[in-house]
């Protein structure tokens, strides 16, 4: 099996989550400024979410785009990512209406540690289907940033108990790590074409 | 006409219906736990549908797969798939939100055995214009999973009026046999890939 | 400007379109069959509009199947087309949560008839780019369902005040009349080719 | 990385905008036309905000038809472009809701202004990736277009206050200029082509 139908069908769905997010941004019914305040919470939550969204969406295709094939394990360990990211929208919106509480807030560190999983997990198949050998592997290499990332969400679900501020605090910290996108895979990328042209 | 189109706006579609259920999981005015409380069978039957879309995903995609060309037969019979599917986010809505109750469990059944008929139907109507010596035919052999689904989901409609949950584990039961993509497909093509090969 | 792109953003308008169109059929809060009873017109009318968007979807596919290079005046026809298919799901809504009345069954007729001219305005732009003597210009030949479908809407919009079901009626003949899809363009484009490979 | 699974991935985005903004259009509950009365100015702001999606969607495949790589730099300016897309259907909701009234106009200027400096960081990404001397700066000359554009913007925000109705003005005024699409690229194109040809 190719990976244009899982790139296409992957690329449908988070283009989906990514737009579906604003959706719990609820057009006031009064017209004045006044109408926007209660829902600031709510947009920079969306903000939040959609960066977040947009570096799975980023890390994902650099991950694909080493791939060639696409075995059964990895079909559903993608399929097991895209569960989880569909939750962003609901957590996203519980958390902003709720002006970022304690277990909203922890709730949505949940779905953010479960997403970063279920991509550790895709990575693993993906990495176990070419081989520890592979140009992905390599690329990879110690991985400090996708281990990182779920001790710190991790982290912030006990501490959205003592000052949600504290988590949403980690939560931006960890985007501001993965926005800058997998260079890794890029530079060894680029190592190997340049090598290969040598 | 070839199959591109078709499956990108297939892969369009089922990517919208597995997006869309989420939308059934409300977003609680509450910040505490006890809110999500209520949710837990609406987020089952979420958990269920979101399944059952990937595993039809990834038939489908392993059905097109062996086919090259779109009649207007088979370009009818994947709309009437995709009608019924389209039908998953009302029907696991009504489920989940009336907590796995007789009438809404039987009628998830029915779409889930009207479904299966429209699969069944594409893949005839596949089988038909590649002939009966074709791959295809030669993969899907006597298709026990093909049979043995509808008459599971035929059982489970009326009882869910004995108990619901009987009829709940019958569909979990199918989404197992399913769970495990297509391999026969996928064990013929490269059976047929090999002998080319050689 | 190529027609890929072009092709994708129709595909993705069209295959939303027709998975909102579900949304219009609530889920009801209660569990029992009686529950479900007074959405069958919006049942009835959602089977209709996903019938009238696969028509346009297959025959949309069929149109640009013929052409090679996308203008601007054919890329601002098919925006023009997406337009009036974007109405659907509201006119669809409106009509079946108010039981088939006049006034909504003639607004469905309205956008249904204003699609059909934007069809044959994307028609034109795409004949008028090829030249009178090209394939497409051949295989409309004289476009007899194009001109009787608005026809047949341009009576039922009126229809409607005396019997919405004599509108009703309408809509699902033409339909009928148009759910063969447009074997004129295959059975040219099949001819060309057959010329082509002698 | 190619551009083709950008270009999806924003087809996909600008699609699900394009078509959600239909959702601000809110079925009545009644049956007669004097329902859909009070829906004018929300149908108003939906055509206007469908243009503008349209005249982005067009504008965006002219400018990535010319690229061929896209860096890093070029894939967040144009997820930056698409966050402010995405929020045309809470702008267009409110200012319909609201019958154009002064505040909501002036915020629908304000998401306007934000996409058109978002497009044109894209366009200065894009360009400073190819060199000044590249196809797409040439195409683009003095860019008068965009950077009459946010001019207008910028001027009928605080107009707004005076009377919304000189703000909608310009808004349509600014969807006309851009009405016709980036010809320039075109006919750069096409002259490059031609002395390719020659």
């Amino acid at each position: 099996m190719g990976k244009n139908r899982l790139e296409a069908f992957s690329d449908g769905v988070i283009s989906i989550i990514i737009t579906i997010l604003v959706l719990e941004l609820k057009v006031p019914h009064e017209a004045g400024l006044a109408a926007l305040k209660p829902l600031w919470p709510v947009f920079a939550t969306y903000v939040l979410s959609f960066i977040y969204v947009g570096i799975y969406w980023n890390n994902h295709h650099h991950l694909l785009h080493s791939t060639q094939r696409v075995s059964a394990s990895i079909l559903w360990a993608n399929l097991h990512l895209l569960f989880w990211l569909s939750l962003f929208p609901f957590a996203t919106g519980w958390m902003g209406e709720n002006h970022v509480a304690a277990t909203p807030t922890a709730a949505y560190g949940f779905i953010l540690l479960m997403a970063a999983i279920a991509y550790y997990i895709l990575q693993r198949a993906i990495v176990s289907q070419q081989g520890p050998d592979s140009l992905l592997a390599a690329a990879i290499g110690r991985d400090w940033k996708g281990k990182a990332s779920p001790a710190l969400y991790l982290a912030a679900i006990p501490l959205a108990f003592v000052n949600s501020w504290i988590s949403n605090g980690l939560y931006i910290l960890v985007a501001g790590l993965w926005f800058v996108p997998d260079r890794r895979i890029e530079r060894a990328l680029s190592r190997h074409n340049g090598a290969e042209h040598r």
